[in-house]
């Protein structure tokens, strides 16, 4: 069985951890789509935070405490930038973590793909996955805010990290997106899949940068990276996705600020919708909603989504294995449909 | 009085700090204007292994017992690189020092100067003197070697470290220095200076890539950077080498080795010849050799260099003082002629 996961960074990982144990004793192959719209340039070297999140996660290696990043991690390197004023004081660039960035640079430098750096550096463990940036190109989400009478453009990280998503959002820019094509591979893993699913990441700025989502009330949304989209909705395979939101909130990070931004409200229900049924030109065969929010499931299932409301909290790896069965069963159901 | 130094890394750095000190009781303003031919890029930073030995002593920052590097290094990305297998295994990349490469590295990317660049690092610490790099231009040593039947050709830096100076060689080539100018600042602080110092430095990749060296019995020489060499030979400032040769061997380092691949002798005498006297169209008023070859001093002095020999050896702070006062009395010598 070939299973394709479209994800974004930390939450997806989770998920990733439980579907790679959910599917270890059956005989599937698993591709993991990964957001490339938070990566950037930092002090000269190419960071790519969804690509590392994953990466380290499915190594063993991330900071299961601290939600992010390697585990004994330092920052010698990062704390002599400062001393030369150099890069976003704000920002952690860890000294293991700096590792992987000039690794990546150096492979990109050398005239790579960002595909095939990836596949270089995901070869030093076995990850039991194949990762794959959603494009080869450069694309950045940026964040267009409105600061007292002014307004400042900056790199989604800066919104996200320094003003902690506090500076209001008068729209999100995905730079380079407009040219920019899928990775090699990723049209592929989503046509030759036999099950897609989309996971809790953040339907904005993490899905959304691979996917599209739209904007509602005048807002501008997010394009998507061209043809990803196409291929999730011409695919054979049956797509199931998981909310990143449970109870009105996101289960991580900063979803709400995102949704609100582009005029949408914050919760299971809306997104499910946004995404919308394929049957009628949208993303989805099934979604799952969390418990709390089966009150949900009417108004999803007459929009011709086949929702179910399963436990979604992710609170240790166990709960992650069986949340990524309950995606791959409701996949099944979804195919027989 | 102003003071100019022409220098290399770590020896010169050694003199740096010693002359630093013989002239912090005086009104004097101390530039140094540093080799960049071993600079390099690797894992996608620029490396420039003199300026950052030079900025390190002057700091108090270097590593002292180790000779090269920072004090309380460690490589915790190196070994990450190299777990990648990225980069130089044989290369030690610490984190202390590899936040001045990505400082460095942002700056230029940014479009500064490595002039700008080094001046703005350098703003970090009071270092009571001006670095200046030989040139903005990307100038880099390689080195052709006889291996085997056939030839190899490597950075420097692979010469010197991953061989250890043993791979025979057949040329040394300075990539980028026919098309390369001083930076600015270099000429000004030659033509400007009441005293120029040439350091103790490997008169070969050091200082040949700054001022030229000849070949000699068919060997070719290295170019240097067209305009400092006239600098020297035309300033009004007394000039005063100090010989990098000890009894027919480097203080530190392989000279030797480079000295012989350009078919010259190793010793203190035959460096201060090739250099040469400026009343013959070479480099020198005044050379300092060692007591232990005072037996140079009438061959020197007949090719018109006022020779001298004091200790050279700079085995503390104190005798580096010392030194560089020797070095400064000579020049005044040199000016009274």
């Amino acid at each position: 069985m070939k299973v394709t996961l479209i994800s974004g960074g930390v939450g997806g990982a989770k998920f990733a951890l439980g579907l790679r144990q959910a599917l270890q004793d059956q005989d599937a192959s698993l591709s993991i789509i990964v957001n490339t719209g938070d990566d950037m340039w930092l002090t000269g070297v190419r960071v790519c935070p969804d690509l590392d999140s994953m990466m380290y996660a499915l190594a063993g290696l991330n900071d299961a405490e601290r939600g992010w990043g390697r585990a004994g991690e330092s920052e010698r390197v990062s704390a002599e930038l400062k001393a030369y004023g150099i890069g976003w004081p704000w920002f952690t660039l860890g000294d293991l973590d700096l590792g992987t960035h000039l690794a990546r640079t150096t492979l990109l430098r050398e005239g790579l793909a960002l595909s095939e750096a990836t596949a270089q550096l995901c070869a030093r463990w076995e990850l039991g996955a194949q990762l794959i940036p959603a494009t080869d190109d450069e694309v950045e989400t940026w964040v267009e805010t409105t600061a007292g009478n002014g307004t400042a453009t900056m790199h989604f990280e800066e919104w996200w990290v320094r003003t902690r998503a506090t500076a209001p959002v008068r729209r999100f820019l995905q730079r380079g997106a407009e040219s920019a094509s899928p990775a090699a591979g990723v049209v592929e893993a989503v046509a030759e899949a036999d099950v897609v699913v989309l996971a809790p990441s953040n339907p904005v700025v993490s899905l959304g940068t691979v996917l599209g989502f739209p904007g509602a009330g005048g807002r501008a949304g997010v394009p998507g990276i061209a043809g990803i989209r196409q291929a999730v909705q011409r695919t054979a395979a049956p797509v199931v996705g998981v909310s990143p939101i449970i109870g009105g909130s996101p289960v991580r990070g900063m979803a709400a600020q995102c949704l609100e931004a582009l005029g949408q409200p914050c919760s299971a229900e809306a997104v499910g919708l946004i995404y919308g049924s394929r049957g009628q030109g949208g993303l989805l065969d099934s979604w799952l909603v969390d418990t709390e929010d089966s009150g949900a499931l009417p108004a999803l299932e007459a929009s011709g989504i086949a929702a179910e409301a399963v436990p979604l909290w992710m609170h240790n790896g166990d709960a992650s294995r069986r949340l990524a069965l309950d995606a791959l069963s409701a996949a099944q159901r979804a195919a027989g449909h």
